[in-house]
């Protein structure tokens, strides 16, 4: 029987699976770790430099390592005949962008580029082009650029435009050593195959192509002059649609990695949106969400609608003939992990591991106990910035309503409400431009929460769907493995017989949504004059700023001294 | 050598010093516990029955008990000569009231009450009047009630009106069957005197007595018919100055203390207040700070000035001839302890065990290494509510600015600064209403913490000196005593004499002060916003109370049912 392997390259490992290419059932995994992780602070893997605030460096060798030891790992967990593989598909974090010479190798691989932290990998969270995102922003509005709408009328510095314009403006020797400038997925599958192409969802979200081209040498060399031909000189590779077959698997990788030479490999993806194919939310209505550290809303529609505050907008961004909106939460499961790490008293830990229990499931249960509206408290969520519908990366968290009777339960609670009416606002703004949104689907770390998961049908007044299999990412790629492969004519056909849900496994409680609807209007409200009218977060993070630049430049002559 | 006895009534215990008469050294002190403590879910001493929400009551005789307790205790601790014992003076918590027959036997100690919750002690933070004080400031704005401004214009449920008002309406049969309606301090001093007189301080503050008389009957008739004779029928006896004495120690508690019969009693004083004559602050231009659990504000001015918010003005409410206005703020050292509850992981815990600290000092220690701004974060103090200058105690807590990096040091720092930008607040609302606000004079227990007494000085940009006593209570109430025995002319001279702090112990630092500032505009303008312009803190707190009441109600009938 047929089988496919999917990759999926997420923060800190890749995960494979091997999938049937009949019904998706996965028949083993594996997953391996970047050796080297993320560089935040210090450019370990060379000179151990310090690095600016907001980097989020990663060495792409450890990439093609883990590539090869999940995937290896995969078949040597299974029974699979290695010959009856018969596609390879992959994701990644989307807009990890690298830059290489012009056979693909990494330039801090090649001399006089190891101890320059722009030669790195530039992880989807490095926030080092902030100011460049918002030049390119102002320029396009100044220039009413058609395609800024698609992207929500603003960018986030994790686009690629603003990493490559960081690199041109803070490390001009890197950027024009640079062949190329290229997505993680694309160099993948690349590295795999000896083609460089690029694939139509990464291209369409964080790499500005829309109709067909990018923005254009007028517009870039109006942010910058030598910007102009950042595309013609370091991006001229073709766009190709998400399931196609980028190439065959090169002899030296189906060695390394035990498969057979020429093994289709299909277009890379982004890491979020393959569970839409996972969860088999392929068709207009269905809003695929991605709930992990972070939180990802994806919904197609047949129709082009301008919908402001989304992260963007593509023909074919999830499959072929449909437009697919993106909208995201910078910050859900990492909030939760953040309150555990950094705001439970040990009582709690000490009851969760005496009753052998985690501390997310006992918070859950402590909160499930309370009415809704009980605690008194609201939050708003953005504790990595807002990303839809504000798209503010310098949006902060807050609660209100706090009491000395308030404990630690009620605000876990009122974080959790914090994140599921975030969604709300996405829904209803999808909705509210022209972007139906009928049912939710859902995949990643979170489904473990059954309270959260009903507060999500609760609060958003929708059926909750959830994915049947934990490596939801990986699965999706192989799906995209099985169209390259020629075993399905579409990724819709593919996504019917390979991916697959528990259908409705939580339904509205008409009770509970009318009682969260009292609170959801004071969320909205919040979330408006926090968010737009005020602008006290903004000018907390102006006062931080310019006290750590002080106290790093007080700290700055002692360091020389040493 | 003449000694004299000052007892301070907290909120769960007593204190009592022995005082020289002379310097006011402290040469004994002992404290006595309250056996019952405080009651607020259920009425312990009786049926164990259930108490509504915000109550707050206590058992009398807990009072008396500690009074001989702790007096003997320190007499016991001391090789004063109890025949050299000249005076005796006390205070207790303003406006914690209860109901007695006419010779002063509280009324959960008669027939028949003794299940009534309304017959026994209300206690300051008993808030099951909160309706009732909005009727009676309804009415009094109704009526331009020219006492009202006297109040900052308005009231807070702890007043004794609102008790009374609400025993009235919630339990006519104790209303009715009262000789008496008295505070804690003023029922003491008759009990140990045989004297029923009302001290001039709580009466001005708490019980509406300005310009020599109480409302009219006509406005409480306004609120509640039967409410018009309230003080004709229930508070009848006269109002002295603070520093008078009230009689001297009956035999019976003569006896019971090992005290001379006769001793001189002086008239009881707000807990607060005393601390202005222990710190010598007895003159226009001096703040005194009482920080503690809650923190309270006094200041003196030769004269009357209307100034919204506070929580009171009365002549001669600290000492004679002059105006003393109080402002307050109720949650201030509860909030840290709260956030030591309720938020600080074992790690930090663990520190603070194995260097031998405390969790304050070693958050102080840790927040004291950021520079001022840079944790990002700002916070409104409000965790059990506001009382001065918006007096509201439906407003709560907030904490903004938080991100995945926020430490549990900077949250704490945070709520530092909210209470010490809390106090700016408070006089800065003095100074522009024309009460001057020279210098600061603290006492208390927050003295303990120099990064927050640092933090004072530099965000109020005054000096603070401090007390040099740990039990300044005791020994304020210990001065008066020596005015009531005749030793001092005046309580400015007593207090000269014996009170006293080390002077200027923390100054403001003009670059900490200049950074502070930018903060602290933040604060005033969240302060308004959420405190006045928005009312997110009042509808959280409306839905809480409802969903509170609605499982309330579906938890009754099981109850039944066991």
């Amino acid at each position: 029987m047929s089988h496919v392997i999917g990759i999926d390259f997420g923060t800190l490992s890749a995960r494979a699976v091997i999938a049937s290419i009949e019904d998706g059932t996965v028949v083993s995994d594996a997953v391996a770790d970047y050796p080297h992780g993320v560089m935040a602070q210090r450019l370990d893997v060379a000179d151990g430099r310090d690095l600016p605030p907001d980097f989020a460096l990663q060495e792409p060798a450890d990439y093609l390592d883990a590539l090869r030891r999940s995937v290896r790992g995969a078949l040597a967990g299974s029974d699979v005949d290695p010959q009856d593989i018969v596609g390879i598909g992959l994701d990644a974090t989307s807009a990890s962008v690298l830059v290489t010479d012009s056979r693909g190798t990494p330039l801090c691989e090649t001399p006089g580029f190891r101890t320059n932290p722009h030669a790195y990998l530039k992880l989807w969270k490095h926030h080092g082009g902030s100011r460049q995102a918002e030049r390119i922003v102002a320029a396009a509005r100044e220039r009413r650029e058609g395609w800024l709408e698609r992207y929500g009328g603003t960018l986030s510095a994790e686009m690629l435009l603003p990493k490559a314009l960081e690199t041109l403006e803070e490390a001009p020797e890197v950027y024009r050593a640079a062949s190329e400038i290229v997505d993680a997925a694309d160099w993948l599958t690349w590295q795999l195959t000896g083609h460089l192409v690029y694939a139509a969802g990464d291209s369409g979200y964080k790499r500005m192509y829309q109709d067909g081209r990018y923005p254009s040498r007028e517009f870039l060399e109006s942010v910058n002059r030598e910007f102009g031909g950042v595309f013609e000189d370091k991006m001229r590779h073709p766009v190709v649609p998400l399931g196609s077959r980028v190439g065959g698997l090169t002899a030296t990788w189906a060695r390394t990695l035990g498969l057979r030479p020429g093994t289709p490999v299909a277009a890379g993806n982004i890491d979020a949106h393959v569970h839409a194919a996972a969860v088999d939310a392929v068709r207009p209505g269905q809003l695929t969400g991605v709930l992990g550290t972070s939180v990802c809303w994806i919904v197609q529609a047949e129709r082009l609608r301008s919908v402001p505050g989304i992260f963007g907008v593509v023909d074919g961004g999830v499959a072929e003939g449909l437009w697919a909106y993106e909208g995201g939460q910078s910050s859900v499961g990492d909030t939760f992990q953040w309150f555990i790490d950094r705001s439970l008293p040990e009582s709690y830990r000490a009851e969760a591991r005496r009753r052998g229990i985690s501390e997310f499931q006992l918070l859950g249960e402590r909160a499930s106990r309370q009415g809704i509206g009980e605690n008194g408290l609201l939050a708003l969520d953005w504790f990595n910035g807002n990303r839809s519908i504000l798209v503010d990366a310098e949006l902060t968290g807050m609660i209100v309503g706090q009491t000395l009777q308030t404990r630690p339960e009620d605000q876990y609670r009122a974080l959790m409400e914090a994140c599921v009416f975030g969604a709300r606002v996405i829904i209803e703004n999808f909705e509210s431009h022209g972007v139906p949104v009928d049912e939710i689907r859902a995949a990643g770390g979170l489904l473990k929460e059954p309270f959260l998961m009903q507060m999500y049908a609760d609060i958003t007044r929708r059926p909750i769907s959830v994915a049947t299999v934990a490596q939801a990412g990986a699965l999706g790629s192989a799906i995209f493995a099985a169209v390259a492969a020629g075993a399905y004519p579409t990724v819709v056909a593919a996504a019917d017989a390979m991916g697959g849900v528990r259908e409705r496994a939580y339904v509205p409680r008409e009770e509970a949504s009318r009682r969260y609807d009292r609170l959801w209007e004071l969320y909205r409200h919040l979330y408006f004059l926090m968010g737009r009218e005020d602008d006290v977060m903004h000018r907390l993070k102006g006062i931080q700023r310019e006290a750590l630049s002080e106290s790093q430049a007080q700290a700055a002559p002692a360091r020389t001294e040493r």
